[in-house]
């Protein structure tokens, strides 16, 4: 599946849309990687269905400030390390690793870890996307625990984390991580293969792989038009409703880091520059779209922000001023859309007074309001 | 050495003296080992002679916030918990516990898991007073790491730390202890019988309770100078110097929180109202004590606040405007004042600009200016 730079490039490129203007820039991790593939070191990755039942599967995660995350390199040192401290504190080989979140920088480590350790790595992940807290992975909300898990830094010191509830290890992890310097490797949600096909949302690492292809062959086609080839590839996705959401550029961007959370407000306006005003709200992802004041897309329904002719995705710390982008509205995958999902993961555990309402069912609201506007 | 109520009750008033304005009131694990005496379960204490040299030694202490340690209530459950979760970690039987600190509360935690489990406790402790951070322990300073150790909190959660070093076990722990609600139990500073007569300050429960004592008995006689009697018995300690460094009043007392830290300013005047004043400083415990501006005590040396009349020991969250006390000033164990001990609880590791020292020194200087000023 990972064979070349390209095609590593390419899963990355899915996975910066994936992460929903958070997760975090995978390109550090992805350049560690490129360079193991150029000495022939492949990631290896297999499906869901070739676990053995009892497999043991562990997920290798970086947690803390996205913007640090960014900037760390990763070390090949500390992953194995990582690995061997996992496996002699759980007591087992680890047949398989498994991303926590496919958005993101959290895609691309686990791939790393793969590539200098030969543990493949499952196409399937817990969230189908980015999420700012740990305990919100479907993994967790279809009854895997994520403790006992391993914190481990870059000079050497561990913490192990064993927790009563998932909401609790988020805590005591965030705390734990901020000593550590706001960034560390993480070891968790150890889960059977059994598991894996029960709990996780499966066929991620293709999906990303998929949406950073669309990009890229859609550029180089003579008629290259990035975004028809990426809506139409993200529309066959298990029907999945994907649109543009808004054409303009940013007018303004508000950032504040409060609380190790990175609050923003994103501002843009119609290339034409009539009075149609669209934002985004950021609390690590973007996490509501409104136009002219109406949602258009909330989470966990993906909102992504590409650059106006190269479709390239891009983080919330990307944007600036004056950037010609489109936003992109992506109907989540439909297991974080159940009712279990939404209590751990709907709008409202982001400070949104609103339930959450589909995308499609949004767009229709602006498409009837438009009719009687036009009347 | 603890058969009766009384018995604890010395030991605990010795352990405020001993904490030195902080450290946490020893109060509520008090009435929980008072419980257990009335119910004929009695702490043990042992000689550190009676230790097998590979005797599997471990520190129970509370780590926290002293006014949430003060609240807490003392659990059973927990600290039994606590010792069969370090038992399996660690994978050896506790022959014996130690106080990291015999200065407060953390002085009757052992004792109370003691008195419940049958293990006994060595007399002796990591430092002789209370300080303000897990690495200021001569366990630390002559060489036994502090991890790895478990945090657990009353509802279950566990923590197992694992630092390259002592300093940063303090960050990491002091993190997550924050997490948990400002307050956790620890097993800490697994160490061998051998190790507790090298390293640890010992005699130090013994040193506590003969203080308690020393105060109930001056009270009790005819002639009742608590002061008189506890003087002596300070005097009695390896030629350590104790002083009365000031007799007032309470005039004014600031304290602040800040940074997980209790900072504070005790000033007081003499009960003539001249012009004498004295200040102490907080940081968790008192950390310098000056005459007029000039030191008369200060780190590691010990500065204990006393009830002007009754010579009950205070801690500084019990001062008030008006109280009347005197201020007591304390040669620290003689292994707190090795130059290696002082680089680790040296007054400048507490902010002042000042090399350490000695109380006899600082008095020796008080003498001097007061004949100059007398002429």
């Amino acid at each position: 599946m990972i064979e070349t730079v390209q095609d590593l490039q390419d899963m990355a490129r899915g996975a910066v849309l994936l992460g929903t203007g958070g997760g975090g820039d995978p390109y550090v991790g992805e350049l560690f990687v490129s360079e193991q593939i150029k000495r022939g070191k492949l990631p290896k990755v297999v499906s869901p269905e070739s676990l053995d039942d009892d497999a043991f599967v562990l997920s290798i995660a970086g947690i803390g400030a996205p913007t640090v995350i960014v900037e760390q390199l990763v070390s090949e040192k500390t992953l194995l390390r990582l690995l061997a401290r996992a496996e002699a504190f759980y007591g087992r080989r680890v047949d398989a690793l498994i991303s926590a979140e496919i958005g993101g920088a959290n895609s691309v480590f686990p791939l790393a870890l793969s590539a200098i350790s030969g543990v493949p790595v499952v196409d399937a992940d817990g969230i189908g996307r980015a999420v700012p807290q740990l305990e919100m992975t479907t993994f967790s909300i279809y009854g895997i625990k994520a403790t006992p898990c391993l914190l481990m830094d870059d000079v050497g010191n561990v913490v192990v984390v064993d927790a009563v509830n998932d909401r609790t290890a988020e805590d005591l992890c965030r705390s734990v991580v901020t000593a550590m310097g706001s960034m560390a490797f993480s070891a968790i949600y150890p889960m059977s293969g059994r598991q894996v096909r029960e709990c996780a949302v499966l066929g991620s690492l293709t999906l990303s792989q998929g949406i950073g292809r669309a990009i890229r062959v859609g550029r180089d086609r003579a008629d290259g038009d990035p975004f028809a080839s990426l809506l139409a590839y993200l529309r066959q996705q298990d029907g999945r409703v994907a649109r543009i959401l808004f054409d303009g550029k940013v007018t303004d961007v508000l950032h504040e880091t409060r609380d190790g959370w990175h609050f923003g407000l994103v501002t843009l306006q119609d290339l034409r520059d009539d009075k149609d005003q669209f934002t985004i709200e950021i609390r690590n992802e973007f996490i509501v779209a409104r136009h002219n004041g109406e949602p258009a897309t909330m989470v966990p329904d993906l909102i992504s922000v590409l650059d106006r002719e190269s479709a390239e995705p891009l983080t919330g710390e990307m944007l600036t001023y004056g950037q010609r982008v489109k936003v992109l509205g992506f109907a989540a995958d439909p297991m974080l859309r159940r009712p279990e999902s939404l209590e751990v993961l709907g709008p409202r555990l982001f400070g949104i007074d609103s339930d959450f309402i589909p995308i499609e069912d949004l767009a229709a609201k602006i498409e009837a309001a438009d009719m009687v506007s036009a009347h």
